[in-house]
């Protein structure tokens, strides 16, 4: 121990909104089980005869990362922009961060969500970029919901939101999802909307789609349900698709270009702005997790615009509390400029072509070990839902020993749920299929396999 | 208008303590202040015969921001840190941030604060590196203050303090201090800890010394004092320090070189951990606002440890739902070499020196608008409080008009006090005179002169 441990105890209170509503930190946790998986080469270690057998390294499915650099384009971009103008990158920048970047994906988005109509184009007004889609989320469920208010999100849910909402004392309401489309239902979500116990205070629904933790991509039938239900009740739809640019269009390929899909029609809504609160992130789309660039779309009300006697929207205040800007030195502007460059666009391209194919063959190493009880419920480009083989050992412990015993981490499905509805979730893991290469992934159904004939306690 | 503005209404509601509660940002406020000054060469608009002077440029002295770029060395050490390891900077990094930094700012402030008894020493454990100050201060309020908890800030108090907790639920109860010192009163802030209608639902105290906007630096004395009734309260002391390195020792110099002064002793009372959450900015010593880099030091059970049944702190929870860990690229291991680094140390201490002169200079320079009624009533390295000679006008008027008809950009002095006690603010105004340097300051008395005898509506 520390010699600061020796100190006396906390002699002030702790909130209890974060310190017991909000659970601990899902990827900080699989960071500590990874860290206590014996050192790379070294045998792992279990009772049974299998303990001479070498696991090669750590397999960390985890937290969603890209397994890559960022493209090397992207690289010498930045350190253009950082010899280029060093003052400015060192500067304070706006709150709503560099215009060239709030205006290229504004460009981005109305290209691929095909916007046409000139009352639904997204403009630079309506974009916020902010330390990431985290940041994004936070200020935008504070945007709309306070103390006492609720907020839906579907189960399995990404879990900072509901850490997020928790701290802020906002009551979550869950609405269940299940196999093997794990879509959630417009029809519970309006029972949901006319009860008299939850009505009034529900403020916003939270869509991520394509989702996390199950990769399920939802229908333009269901969202525009949602839509439907959320302005027709005052409800703010909030939509998180950091996982969008993983999407290909296989039938729009011509002579064997890729292209992405448009994810769907909600921008083309001439009202979309009066209900949708869109949430980008750049960390997986670009492999740069670590440059906290994310954004927020919406009605330009929700950012600076005069919606009550203040000339600054809820959004530009609490972006002034959290961050006062995105970091620079100067990831923007060579951010801004990747969107638009060809050579950047393919690289992105041929990364989600990567992340299919490493999808198509993580489903097939998966079969080798269905009759061990493995099953993959749903998968996206980034995150499988699997189910184990343990039924009366809880997923957290389940996820634990994968982890200890054979250096595979992932995230336990009750990180996802409500604490009362747990039970749905304890047989089922998140994997992150898209952070480790097809060659990592094959030693896989081999550890998987190991694990199965153990006893979990 | 942009053509998105045509859109419909809203159809959410938002969340009062957002839109309402926190009032606007005084930062981006400044800033559309500034851009109604007319461009740099244009003669400035007024009604008076002085119409046909020219005058040259903004003095932008709203935002606390260095008017210089940082030190040569920490660019290169930059460029140095992204070519060496592009893969882990584009990563996610740890959520305290990176290991170096932490350990590297923990040794510094051992030696400045001459911190001797092992088991008052600030340890790697104590430290988390948050992407900005503001985000380490809205963190610690977090961590021990939720909706109808309460928070004592002296005022004027620095507005992003306020607005964080407005938006968040928490009342603000104003400590109210005045000219010449500027400092707060103990036995005030004892009869609130007594008082009935208060006592159980305050939770903190934040003290910003050197402070923000006065300049204002607290005698040891008073910071016991005050550390002492939060002990025997069970209230969190929040100590906010961004402007701790403008303090220079001069009785300590030998043979004319400077020495940072130790800013008090409240690290050596041997239970500060179980008080004191200590608040510190990268942004204003190192010259790099824009790089977003601050810090909370406190005890390991708020950040990491095991306070409760869980085993990650409260501070983990909330940085983990804000910012995931802050940006690298890699900004992070650059600041830990340039913390120790002996010529980097040289730069800071020489940046500290130029403040304190073009204080000086500052204070010279305001004599000669004395007459006029201007009157600086406080200053630090970095902010002066300084009362208008309108009496009749309101602060945010005069810092407007300052801004549009003769280009000094500064903040009213009701950006940093409650709505009730606007009137003892309503003749300051804040001046950040670190931003520019003695040559520019010099065009600062005639430009007020000149508005001085104008009738401000």
């Amino acid at each position: 121990m520390s010699a600061s441990s020796s100190c006396s105890k906390l002699s002030y209170k702790l909130n209890k909104h974060l310190d017991q509503d909000c659970p601990a930190p899902p990827v900080s946790l699989g960071r500590a089980w990874a860290e206590a998986y014996p050192s790379e080469q070294s045998p792992y270690k279990t009772s049974t005869h299998e303990a001479q057998q070498s696991v090669p390294g750590l397999l960390n499915l985890a937290q969603g990362v890209p397994g890559h650099l960022p493209s090397s384009g992207l690289l010498e971009r930045v350190k253009l922009e950082l010899g280029k103008d060093c003052m400015a990158a060192a500067s304070y920048g706006p709150v709503f961060g560099a215009p060239e970047l709030r205006a290229a994906l504004a460009e981005d988005m109305n290209q691929r969500y095909a916007v046409q109509a000139e009352q639904c184009r997204i403009n630079v007004q309506n974009v916020a970029i902010t330390a990431g889609a985290n940041m994004a989320a936070a200020v935008a469920f504070q945007a709309v919901a306070g103390p006492g208010d609720a907020v839906v999100l579907p189960t399995p849910w990404y879990f900072n939101h509901q850490m997020t909402l928790a701290s802020l004392g906002v009551d979550v309401i869950a609405l269940p999802t299940s196999a093997p489309s794990f879509e959630p239902d417009p029809s519970s979500f309006s029972t949901l909307l006319k009860d008299e116990a939850t009505s009034k205070r529900i403020k916003a629904l939270v869509l991520v789609t394509p989702n996390n933790p199950t990769g399920a991509i939802y229908s333009e039938e269901v969202l525009h349900r949602f839509a439907d239900l959320c302005k027709d009740s005052g409800v703010a739809l909030i939509l998180d698709e950091t996982y969008r640019d993983f999407l290909l269009d296989e039938s729009g390929a011509r002579e064997g270009q890729e292209v992405f899909k448009r994810p769907h029609s909600l921008f083309s809504r001439p009202d979309w702005q009066a209900t949708i609160i869109h949430i980008y992130s750049f960390s997986k789309s670009y492999a740069i997790p670590g440059w906290r660039l994310g954004a927020l779309v919406a009605h330009e009300a929700l950012l600076a615009g005069a919606i009550s006697s203040q000339s600054f929207g809820p959004v530009a205040k609490a972006l002034d509390n959290y961050q006062i800007c995105p970091a620079r030195i100067d990831a923007q502007r060579a951010v801004a400029w990747a969107i638009h460059d060809s050579n950047e666009k393919t690289w992105r391209l041929q990364n989600a072509k990567l992340l299919l194919a490493r999808r198509t063959a993580f489903l097939e190493l998966m079969t080798a070990v269905e009759k061990s009880g493995w099953k993959v419920e749903c998968t996206g480009a980034y995150y499988a839902y699997v189910s184990h083989p343990w039924a009366r050992v809880s997923s957290e412990t389940v996820a634990k020993e994968l982890a200890q015993r054979v250096g595979v981490v992932v995230l336990p499905g009750a990180f996802f749920t409500p604490a009362q509805s747990r039970e749905s979730a304890a047989q089922r893991l998140r994997f992150s299929i898209a952070n480790v290469c097809i060659d990592r992934l094959q030693e896989l159904p081999a550890r998987l396999e190991l694990i199965s004939q153990m006893e979990l306690a």
